[in-house]
C-alpha cells in the first residue's frame, strides 16, 4: 500500500499515519515521489492493512491498495483452476458444463416431466427452486421443504445432480441435505450471515453476482464462504442492473474473461435472467461460451405458459435440445466439449 | 388490470388469457380498442392478478397494471401519515427526527463519549452498529452481543433510544430486545426470511434502500414487514448506486417526496452513506429536509479519523452541534420544528 | 394507442383527450375497461399520435403505445437484413465484417505500417480516427484534414475502404469525400444536426450507441439518419455506462440478438471501447459472433505503447492474425464465414 | 503524477517509462516504495503528462494523477466564485438566481403571456427553446429562428434576459445574436465542436451534464469552453440516468456542494428536467437551494396542458409564484436573497 501525502501534510500528519500503520502490526517507509511524502509498507506475501482505516487520518491524499482485498479466491493464490464435482458433473475442467430445469418446483409432475426430459438429453444438473426470493410477498413463494423433497426424488430417479436455492443460513441444513449444490441468489451477494453459514457446510455453491455488485465486491462476496472453510465455490453472472429495460438485466459478458484471469473459481452464465425473454437466451449463452465460460445454467419448463414464475424466460423443452445442439458445435470450435451423460454425447 | 392483446392473436390465446384469469377467481371482460382484443379484470377494492402469470401466454403484448403491487404501504390504503415513537421520539409528525452516533460500536468509551455529547445537544435517538455487514470478511465485523450491551447501558445512562442494525432472522430476537428500532441494512433490503421475521416483532424497523433498488422494489421490501404483522415501518434513502464515483452513491433526493405521495410511512435521510465525505453531509442533510424528509440519521465520531469504519463521512461532534443549528433555521423556514429533546430547544 | 384514464376522472376529461388527437388527425374510440374509461386510437400502417401531447391533461393515467416510435428503420417496415457495401466489404450479409485499425491517425509511416500488415490478412476495411473527441481539451485531437489526407493514400496503395469518425455536421462533406463509411461516435449519438447531415448525404454511416442510451433511443437516432435520405446505416454496440469501473463499459452482448429482432440494419460490435484492455477483446469478439453481430471493428496498432490514444486496448497485430484465425473457426461453427479479401481466405 | 510499476517489471521497462516521460518535456524521478518502483514527475505549477500516454507501457501497474485533468475551471486556479452577468440579473453571488419559462417556444401569444406573468413576479431570465433537441425525429423541433425572434420581441417588451438552446456549432453566431445566454443540453455536452464554438463567443454559456457523464467529464467540458476564451460558464445539474424509471432522472443533489468545493462556476439546478413531473418541482428545487445552488432553471407554461414538449413538468404560473414565495423564506434563512426584479421584492 502506499499512502500519498497532501501537499499540504506536516509532519505531524506523516507521523500519525506511519504510527496507524504500526500499530496495525506493520512497518511503514517514509519517502517522497512527486514532491509529495508518501508512506509505503510492503505486503509481502501476507494481507496490506484496510485502506478505510487510513482515509480519515488529516493530510492524506490517495491511498494505492496494491493487492486486491481477496486473497483465497484470487489466480495469485491459486494459479489452477478449480474443478468442483456435483454428482457426475464436472464443473470448471475442459467440458462446459450445463444446469437447467425450472424456476420453481411448481409440483412433482412438472418436475419430474421436465427432468425426465432434460436427463434424456444427457443433461447432469437439474435446477428447481423451492426456496424462491420474490419481489412481492404476494408471489408464489415456492413450496419449501416438500420442494426440496421433489428435488431430492427426482435425483433418484434420474441420477441428476441438484442445484437448489437457499435464502437463509437457518435452511442451510437442511437444503445441503437435500441438493448437490447451494445457490445464493442475486439479492443475497452480501447476505453475509448466510455467506458464512455456505462456507461452514461441505456442498459446492453457486454464488450469483448481485444485481449492482463491482467484480471485487462479487469476488469479496466468494471470499467470506472460502475463508470459513468451503473452497468449492462458482460465480454466476445473471446480467446487471442498467437505465435501460428492453432486456430484464445486461450480461456482462466481459465479466468472464475478467473473472478467469483474477480468480481460479469456475465461472457460469445465467442467459435466462439476464434477458428474461426465451428468444434471446440462445444467442446469450452462446456468447457466455464463446467468452469463456465453465458452464451455463439454463431456466426450461416443460410449459412455459403455465409456468407460476418465469415463463416468459424459460425454454421449452425442445428448444433446450436445439440450444444442445448448437452448443455441441460451438464448443467443438472451441476446442471444449460438454459435460453431457456419455450415452447422449454418443447420440 | 388490462390485458392488450397482440394484432396477431386469435381467438384461442384470448380464450386462454381469459380463462387464466376465471382461474385465479377474477372475473375477465373482452373488448376491443385500437384494433386490438383486450382482456381486462376490475380489482375493485381488492388486488388484481400477478402480471407475471399472464406474460408467457401466446399472444399477449402488454399489460397494464393499474395498482401497484404493494398495497398496506400504500398512501391510497392509509390516506394519513404513520407516526412512529421510539423512546421520547416521534417519527414522521410536524418536527424532524434526528438519529446520530457512530458507524460501529467500538468499545464503552467511544460510545458513551459520543453518545452524551449527542444527548446534551437533545438528540433523542443514537445510532450504532453491533452487527456489521462489511464488504470484506478481513473488515472489522462489529462487538455483536458485546456492542447490544453496551448501547443498552447508553440508553441507561442518557435516556436516548437506540437504533441498531440486524444482519440475520436469527439475531432479530437479541437485537429486538436491546434495541428501541431495527434497522435493516442496503445489501439486505431483499432479504426476506430477514423482512419477515422483522415483520414478526414488534420494535419498529427502518428499512434502508438497496443500492440499486427502484421505489417499487422498496416498497415490497416494506410491504413484506407489514404484511407480517408490523405495521411501524421507515424508509431510509441512502443514497443508489451510479456510474460516478465522485461521491459513494448518489442521494436520490426527489425519491423524497415521490414516496410522500406512494405511501405514508414516515421517509428518512441518511447523508452520510450517501455521499461518504463528511464535508457533503451538511448540504445534503439540509437538501434532504427542504424536500421533505421525516427524519435524518448521520453518523458522528467523537473523533472520526480514529474510527474503525466510515470515519471519512463522520461528522465530528461540533459539526453536528452546527449541523443542528442550522437545521433548527431551516425547519422553522418550513414550518417544521427539529425533535430535540425539551431542554435543548430552550438553550 | 390506448389511453387509459383515472378512477377519478370527468366527462371533460375524457372529451379533452377524444378532442386533442382528433386536432392531430386521428380518429378516437372511447370505451371502458376494468371499470376505467380507455380512450384509444388505431395507428393502421401509419402514425399513432405522440404519447407526449397527452400526459399533462387532466385525467390521464397510463398511456399505451402499440407501435414503436421508430419506422423506417423497423424490422416490420422491411423484414430482410440491411446490406451494405463498402468497398469491397458486404456488411450485413451471410460473412460476417471486419474492420480494423489504429485508435487514431498520428501520422503516415505508423498507419500505412498497420495498414498493410490488415490488408496482408485480407481485412477490406480499416478504421483511423483523424477528427478525435476527446474528454479533455488537452488531449491529442487528431490530425483533421491531413489525418483524412492519409487515410485516402492508405485506401490508394492497399485497396481497403475507410471509416472514419465525423464529430460536426460541417465536416461532413469533407469527411464523405474522404472516406467510405462515416462513424458517428458515442458522445455523439443525439448530436441531432450531425445526424441530419448524415442524412443527407450518400456514404453509408455507422452509428456507435450512447453510453448510456437505450435501444429504443438508438434506433430513433438512427431514424434520423435514414428519415433525412440516408438508409446505409448500421448500428454499432460499443458498451455501456455501468456502476463498475473494472472494464472501461460493459457490453451489452444481449443487445445484438434484440436488436436482430427489432431492425433490419446491420449491427457491429466494438470490443475495444467496450472492454478497455486488449487482453478482454478476443473473447468478447467471439462473443458478439456467437450472439449474431454482423460484423467487427477493432482496434489495432502497430506499436499499442506507442500509441497517441487507446494503447491499452489495442491489439498487436500478430494478435489480430490470431482473433482472425480463431473467428474463421468460430464463424465455421455457426454456418457463416469471413468477410476478407479472397487471397486471405485462400491462404 | 505517480507510476507504480509491477512487481515483476524490468531495468528496460522501468527505463522506457521514463523516457516516455523526457520525450513530453517532464523530468522523472525514479524512486522505491512498498518494495515498487515507481516513477514520478512533479507537475509544479503546471500540467501534468497525461495518464493514457503510460498505460500501455509494459510493466506499469497503477497510474496516480496528482491534479485533475482540468484547470481553468478548477477552484485552486481561481479561488473566488465567478459571478456572470446576465441582463439584470447576476448568476453565482449572494442571491439566488432564477430563470424560468417555457419548454420551447411554440408561438408568439404563449411566450409573451408566461413571460408577462414571470416578469410581474421580477423574474429576470427567461428560459425557451428554439432549437430542440428530440429523441424522435417525428417530434415537434421547435420554431427555429422565427423562435429567436420571438424571443428577442419579448426581452424587448420585458426587460428579461433570454436563456435559449444551441444545437450546432453552425447556430451560435444566431443564437449569441439574440440570446443573452446559451445553453448547451445534456446530449451535446461532449459535442466538442459545439463546445469550442460556444468558447469562442462572448455570452455566457450554461453547459448541462450530461444524463451519465461524471463531474470529471462535466469539468473538463467547461474546460473546452472556457480553453477557448469564454469564462463565463455555469453548469446545470438536470439529473442523471439511473436504473428507476420512477422518475424522469435522479437529481444529484450531492453534485452541488461537491462543485462548490471543486470549481469557482456557477451551479444551477434543473429540478423539471430531473423529476419529470410537475408536483415534483418544488421540493427538488428547494433541496437544491438548501444545498448550496447559485440558481435555478424551471419550466414554466401558461397552459401546461396545450404544450407542445414537457408539458407533465412544466408549472402552472400560479405554481411557479408559489415557489417563489417559499424560496424567499428558503433563502432567507441560509441568509440569502433572490435575484428578482426590485419591485417584485418590494412587493
Amino acid at each position: 500500500m502506499i499512502i500519498v501525502m497532501k501537499a499540504t501534510a506536516g509532519a505531524r500528519d506523516v507521523a500519525a499515519v506511519a504510527e496507524r500503520m504500526r500499530a496495525l502490526g506493520f512497518t511503514p517507509e517514509v519517502g517522497e515521489a512527486a514532491e509529495r511524502v508518501i508512506v509505503s509498507v510492503a505486503a509481502g506475501g501476507g494481507a496490506a492493512p484496510e485502506a478505510e482505516l487510513f482515509s480519515a487520518l488529516p493530510g492524506v491524499d490517495k491511498i494505492v491498495a496494491l493487492q486486491p482485498a481477496y486473497r483465497l479466491v484470487s489466480r495469485a493464490a491459486h494459479p489452477h483452476d478449480t474443478v468442483i464435482r456435483a454428482g457426475d458433473a464436472l464443473i470448471g475442467g475442459r467440458n462446459l458444463a450445463f444446469m437447467a430445469g425450472p424456476c420453481s418446483v411448481e409440483n412433482r409432475a412438472q418436475t419430474l416431466e421436465v427432468a425426465e426430459y432434460l436427463a434424456a438429453l444427457g443433461v447432469k444438473i437439474l435446477r428447481g427452486g423451492a426456496f424462491k426470493p420474490r419481489t412481492s410477498p404476494y408471489s408464489f413463494q415456492g413450496l419449501h421443504e416438500t420442494g426440496l423433497e421433489i428435488l431430492a426424488e427426482v435425483r433418484e430417479r434420474t441420477g441428476m445432480a441438484i442445484i437448489t436455492e437457499v435464502l437463509s443460513p437457518q435452511d442451510v441444513p437442511l437444503v445441503a441435505e437435500h441438493a448437490d449444490i447451494l445457490q445464493i441468489g442475486t439479492r443475497n451477494m452480501q447476505n453475509f450471515t448466510l455467506l458464512e453459514a455456505a462456507g461452514r457446510q461441505p456442498r459446492p455453491v453457486l454464488l450469483k453476482r448481485g444485481m449492482s455488485a463491482t467484480i471485487e465486491e462479487w469476488l469479496l462476496a466468494a471470499e467470506y464462504i472460502v475463508s470459513h472453510g468451503n473452497s468449492q465455490v462458482m460465480l454466476c453472472e445473471r446480467g446487471i442492473r442498467s437505465f435501460d429495460k428492453s432486456t430484464r438485466a445486461v450480461f456482462d459478458v466481459g465479466a468472464i474473461p475478467l473473472l478467469k484471469h483474477l480468480t481460479h473459481l469456475p465461472v457460469i452464465a445465467d442467459p435466462s435472467h439476464a434477458t428474461g425473454r426465451w428468444d434471446l437466451v440462445e444467442p446469450v449463452a452462446k456468447a457466455a461460451v464463446a467468452a469463456g465460460a465453465d458452464g451455463l445454467i439454463v431456466e426450461v419448463h416443460a410449459h412455459p405458459d403455465q409456468a407460476l414464475s418465469d415463463g416468459v424466460q424459460s425454454l421449452r423443452p425442445d428448444r433446450a435440445a436445439d440450444l444442445l445442439a448448437s452448443l455441441r458445435r460451438l464448443t467443438a470450435a472451441l476446442d471444449r466439449g460438454l459435460d453431457l451423460a456419455p450415452a447422449a454425447l454418443a447420440a
